[in-house]
């Protein structure tokens, strides 16, 4: 049980450790502090439990060294490997939903807070999936489920070897691709999102690669009107994800 | 120059560092990493020597003992103490420019991070000011300098012994207040931010105090569509905060 910043069979907190439970994610083991008479712990451990977890009573101290969020809360669990998606579940859960696909694409995010963030905020706003890179991005680790807030599992997630491929696909499927940019492209306010719809989020030093940018079939910019003329990935993301939702209930 | 998380007047990373030499911000002292031939480097140290600062070529382990922020880029500036303004300093920034007040209150945001996110989104946005409590939140540190990527630099930032007085303040001087809350209330995309307006950004798990609640004159909420039913405090404040500004610019 070294500690792994890679490891994705690690979920640590409580909110991400019940919302796993929740969604019926396999739980193979709870790991849970045995100091205190913490209600909260209780009921997760019963939680898990009825789920058929191996709970196990530890010292805080051996938490702590497992921990790769350094905020575990008392709890770590760890589960089964991740299954991911494909592209295609994704566009069968828009079908399914009878709504006009809203995909987030996420290119070279690496920071793993930035990519929790942006998990969440889709989740949130009724995404049917977030497609990420095998490569050069953050996988779906710890960090990234507990910034999500256990997001993660309530969401379909596409890791892909290669993302123009998987824009070729969603393409092929009549969904528009839409990237941000800062200049020369259409103002987010007037631009129409009510169709079938990805919207690439680039990492924040860098933007989108040259051969996602390409592919776009929309450059957004969001207004701005200060000094610092950028928004984190995250809130950038966050705009643009609400704003087409907002159109979508405005129709 | 022992390592203190409260400290304000220490800025550290690059762009942090330049927006505050740009924005014309008291430096007394620059450390910078001496090791290597680093152009960015050597354009911050000649910029900052132009300001009048002292420039101290270091070695890095130094800068690594110094950061709070454990990701100080090579360049960790000590400023004169932080001069807040006001709430009339943040109304007369307002009527300076013939807009209605758009002012940000943040209700006990003790993360850095997300203090950060929210001044860099404030001032994207365009916001007059940020007002924050004297106690129970973060201050303006080097990691929320830092998460803005130097926007505390250009935003009016207030900091008040007792929010509802400040709210007292707004109103008196024809601000409306909103809050944001999951239920019973007015949905955002229904709501008219138009007005001159302050948003109160409560804190992640608590919400907004009561007190503080109870001052707002509308309630407004963010419609979800997910089965995690709430925003990060800073994504929430970036989709209110841009839909504010969206009615503003296309009325």
């Amino acid at each position: 049980m070294a500690y792994d910043p890679n490891d994705e069979s690690r979920i640590e907190g409580r909110n991400a450790v019940l919302e796993a439970l929740k969604a019926g994610r396999a739980i193979d083991k709870v790991y849970i502090a045995r100091d205190d008479g913490d209600r909260a712990l209780g009921f997760i451990a019963a939680k898990a439990r009825a789920a058929g977890a191996a709970v196990s009573s530890v010292d805080r101290r051996k938490l702590d060294f497992m921990s790769s969020t350094h905020a575990h809360q008392g709890v770590i669990a760890v589960a089964a490997a991740r299954e991911y998606s494909t592209v295609a579940d994704i566009l069968a859960l828009a079908e399914e939903r009878g709504e006009a696909p809203l995909i987030i694409i996420c290119d070279e995010i690496t920071d793993p807070h930035n990519l929790g963030a942006i998990i969440r905020t889709a989740e949130v706003a009724g995404a049917h999936g977030v497609i990420i890179p095998r490569h050069r991005s953050s996988g779906v680790t710890a960090v990234v489920e507990k910034t999500s807030a256990g997001a993660v599992e309530h969401m379909l997630i596409a890791k892909v070897a290669n993302l123009p491929s998987a824009m070729d696909e969603l393409k092929a499927a009549g969904v528009w691709i839409y990237g941000t940019a800062a200049e020369g492209s259409s103002e987010l306010w007037k631009t129409d999102m009510t169709g079938s719809m990805a919207l690439v989020i680039g990492s924040e030093g860098e933007g989108m690669g040259r051969l996602v940018s390409e592919k776009c079939d929309f450059l957004v910019s969001i207004p701005m009107f200060g000094k610092v003329n950028s928004l984190n990935a995250s809130a950038a993301a966050a705009v643009v994800m609400f704003e087409a939702v907002r159109q979508r209930h405005s129709r």
